[in-house]
């Protein structure tokens, strides 16, 4: 087929697959049956179909997370708007996901004011898409598509957030438009993208940085830090995002500064490196790392958040005087501010500077130190000895753990990762039911590690049945279901009948779908013994594991933060 | 307590209460729990908690439709963000729904920039509410607050549209704000809302119509339907919205003029009556119906909706220049239109005005004619099959039948209703995964009627999880699950494996869950057998029944259909 003959949904696949996708998420519905018939006939984006909407997205978002894109395709309002909350946490954590959706035709359009599906305007969607997207596009000209095409897959890779395409079902057949003098240029940039990996095209961001700015907010930062006597770095989630991970290991061996993660970007760097200090967590952290971080007198925070689940909840919060911020949107030294520097410059200056070299005695170890091989005993099993025993066995630098919200995430801190970035979890958004479905995006995107999956007995009820979509294309996470009864983070706080939830035999889960292996865990013992089948007999298959625990159990790390969030709502009742 | 003492949140559950509400629908979240704790304590609403916001949004829609106001209440962003979905279907189908959200405190807001769940800004959820309800406000002020909560509940009564009310967690237990000289007049409004039932609250619409103008649409509309040969009433959806069925009675009763349904307002007048011909379907439905409205000389529009599933798949779609048009937002007699006419007072005008009395002959009944009481063989079953069996046994006037969309709706619509509103489905904006849910709120609106429940698999795979719920609150529906493997009613339209599902064993369910009773359906006569026993043994038990069907099986009315889409499709493709 000729280059002209293309048609805009052929090249909306081709400027995916360019840009590193392989895989796409999402269910069919009749206003883009045309496009996932294209899609299915292409063979470049191969179709990841599941239960809902809702799990499509977050597998497309944890997709995006490992893999540097992700794709979820839906239908017009009843798909596009199970994908809103999906979408909104990857604009909240930085999540390059392209979210297209099929729509009713343009000519159909004018005829009918009241085809299916639709709401209030044929614009509606595009409308409240844009409030959760960096940029967004109808494709209704075919002489604008691929420029169009071109710029909002641009934006997702340059902003790392997600951007939104409306197809209308008359526009996917149609030809692009490719002026004469356009086509030579075209070519040339897509055998570029072609050939490149999907991580060296996260690093094209193209703009340059403001020089003079740079070079006085350097000189600056290299000052304080020089005169520093207990600077720690605070590696936060851009770094994975904007694929700076490298740049700072080189920062951080050159000058033997400390470094610690935030609760969304564990694992960004890996945490076996000597001079990681451990998860910094505010007053859910372990002491020493919160104290060490708190007592800084020049805190280095490159890419991070400041949220409140990363910083806030803490009686000593960090100091904005003693600070040196940046991230992908703002630079900030104390309490001034420079423009138009980009983070990965700044990186690359710091990595210039003359720095000096730090003699960084290894502290204790908060992360690691406390969990101790303690032998499983026949007891029943509590939260804390559930993350105790991981540990140590299941763990390794061939999983990567996905972590729900609530206790999931919270023990899961504790977790000592192997590699770098082979922990993730929505700790910022904080939405209800990504572990399940996300476990199907990170394992395609990243078949290497086999997903171990966290996830309270609330937020499976949520998501859980995308278990049936992980069976259908035969992947093998280890699903584990902290099975309390109900909502464990919000009893703390404040309880009623309204934190309950049916207990279910989670186990049964595998008789319900006719595939996997499911498994009752009562006892320490019997966890360990599970944990150590899944890994032989049954390491190519999808595991459930129905660990059950105590209504009032929790982490310790779910302890303290729940004292600190229960006093918020006290105080904001 | 005295009245001043009152809170915002106490207020707001008072005027949901005195306007109907006995339940609210939600999931709690941490800027929500202040007013879920007070929700609890006042005993007013009780709290249906779901498994996943989507699940209660849908269920607080069909509690809405059926009682005539209902309520979702969720925390922010994460919860907001799942019933967008359910709050679009409220808006594209008129369903009286108020969505109440928790959300970051006022004050915090100030404080801090990145609380967690926020997305873009704090006001990203309201912005997108806007764009899917009739009315919104975020509390922020004691002095209008009680103002604002009364506007927004009657902009929902008035217009049967979803709104929007942003609770901040500071703003809940803050005490209202009455002035002195109000307090009376907020007493006596209080005790009227109390004492009168949400119908007659329904009705209270207030605006009155432009006099000269109803006068001269009404002559008009008189001389076109009495000089008229063969005039039909097209019963819309609402005249069930807007209570207006008993009027709607007076009219045919008194004009002996025959009258149909849309697709969208099955039952909404009962089916039993002697005037009524049918379901009209377009190109989906019966051909006897078919002919008689598309070749009537004046066709009466009562509140129909002119949506493509209701009207416009047909190849002779109805003739606006013959066609007298009122919904609660227009009035056309052929191509001309008037303004400030309410619907309710058209139709009392109609039935003042001097129509002839006509002598209609009861034409051959198209939808229960075709319906033989054929006995059930020991044959696979089929979808036709399955419905004619239905219609013989469990439809009785003590059911309401809930349909999700495809196949689930289209063989439904055959199905003989003997009461009045007991049949649901969302048959325009069409999301799938309504059913299940929407049982929930439909028994405990009305807990006389046991609801039936007709859902393909896909749907089912959506929100099916939600049967935790129905059990938690010891509802007995009977959920028919149409096992066909994938989405049946995209198969004609353009087949793909994007199509396929699992199939799972969906009466094991009841294990998972620990609950229900489970049956598998093979064949005709077993159908008919676990009916029976669904009936009597099981009459108050949740019922899960698992018919399996063949693939490329489908009703008569999906076969119509899904020709007159697929054109569409390949049309514009």
């Amino acid at each position: 087929m000729s280059e002209t003959q293309q048609t805009i949904g052929e090249y909306l696949i081709q400027a995916l697959y360019s840009r590193g996708a392989r895989h796409i998420f999402g269910v069919p519905g009749d206003y883009v049956l045309g496009f996932y018939h294209i899609l299915n006939q292409s063979n470049k984006l191969k179709i990841i179909n599941t239960c809902d909407e809702q799990g499509a997205g977050f597998a497309a978002d944890a997709y995006a997370r490992v893999n540097g894109l992700g794709a979820v395709c839906i239908t017009y309002c009843v798909g596009g708007f199970k994908v809103v909350n999906p979408t909104a946490q990857a604009f909240a954590e930085k999540s390059p996901l392209v979210v297209i959706s099929g729509a009713p035709g343009i000519k159909e359009r004018k005829k009918n004011d009241l085809l299916h599906h639709k709401v209030r305007n044929y614009d509606t969607q595009l409308e409240i898409f844009k409030q959760i997207t960096v940029d967004s596009i109808l494709i209704n000209d075919t002489t604008t598509a691929v420029q169009g095409i071109d710029r909002v897959l641009s934006s997702v890779l340059r902003y790392k957030r997600p951007a939104y395409i409306e197809l209308p079902r008359d526009m996917a057949s149609v030809p692009i438009f490719t002026p004469q003098k356009q086509q030579h240029q075209k070519k040339q940039l897509q055998q570029q993208a072609d050939s490149s990996s999907p991580n060296e095209t996260m690093m094209e961001i193209g703009s340059i940085s403001d020089l003079t700015s740079l070079h006085e907010a350097l000189s600056e930062a290299t000052a304080m830090i020089n005169s520093s006597d207990k600077p720690v770095i605070v590696v936060g989630i851009e770094i994975h995002r904007f694929g700076l991970q490298e740049k700072l290991l080189q920062l951080i061996d050159k000058t033997k500064i400390p470094f610690v993660s935030t609760v969304l970007s564990k694992s960004v760097i890996n945490e076996d490196h000597p001079s990681f200090l451990g998860v910094y967590e505010g007053a859910m952290g372990y002491e020493s790392v919160r104290e060490y971080v708190e007592s800084s007198d020049c805190l280095i925070l490159l890419g991070a958040l400041m949220t409140d689940i990363n910083f806030a909840i803490s009686s000593t919060p960090i100091e904005q005087s003693r600070s040196i911020y940046v991230t992908s949107e703002k630079l900030s030294i104390k309490h001034h501010n420079f423009e138009n520097i980009f983070l990965h410059d700044f990186i690359n200056g710091l990595i210039e500077a003359p720095l000096a070299r730090r003699d960084f005695i290894t502290m204790r170890k908060a992360s690691n130190n406390k969990v101790l091989s303690l032998a499983a005993t026949s007891k029943k099993i509590t939260a804390q000895r559930l993350f105790e025993i991981l540990n140590f066995s299941i763990i390794t630098n061939k999983t990567i753990v996905i972590a729900d919200v609530g206790d999931s995430l919270f023990g899961a801190l504790d977790l000592k990762i192997h590699g770098q970035t082979e922990f993730l979890s929505p700790a910022y958004y904080c939405s209800m039911g990504f572990a399940v479905p996300a476990s199907i995006g990170a394992q395609l995107a990243n078949p290497r590690l086999r997903p171990v999956v966290i996830v309270g007995d609330g937020a499976f009820q949520m998501t859980g049945m995308e278990i049936s979509t992980i069976a259908r294309f035969n992947l093998n996470p280890v699903i584990i279901v902290l099975n309390n009864g109900g909502y464990g983070t919000e009893r703390p706080m404040l309880d009623g009948p309204f934190n309950d939830i049916l207990r279910w035999h989670y186990s049964q889960i595998a008789q319900l779908i006719g595939r996997g292996k499911g498994f009752v865990i009562e006892t320490e013992k019997q966890f360990e013994q599970v944990l150590s089948e899944v890994e032989r007999k049954y390491s190519k298959e999808l595991c459930i594991l129905d660990v059950r625990l105590d209504p009032l159990d929790g982490s310790q790390a779910l302890k303290r933060l729940t004292e600190a969030l229960a006093k918020n709502v006290r105080k904001n009742a």
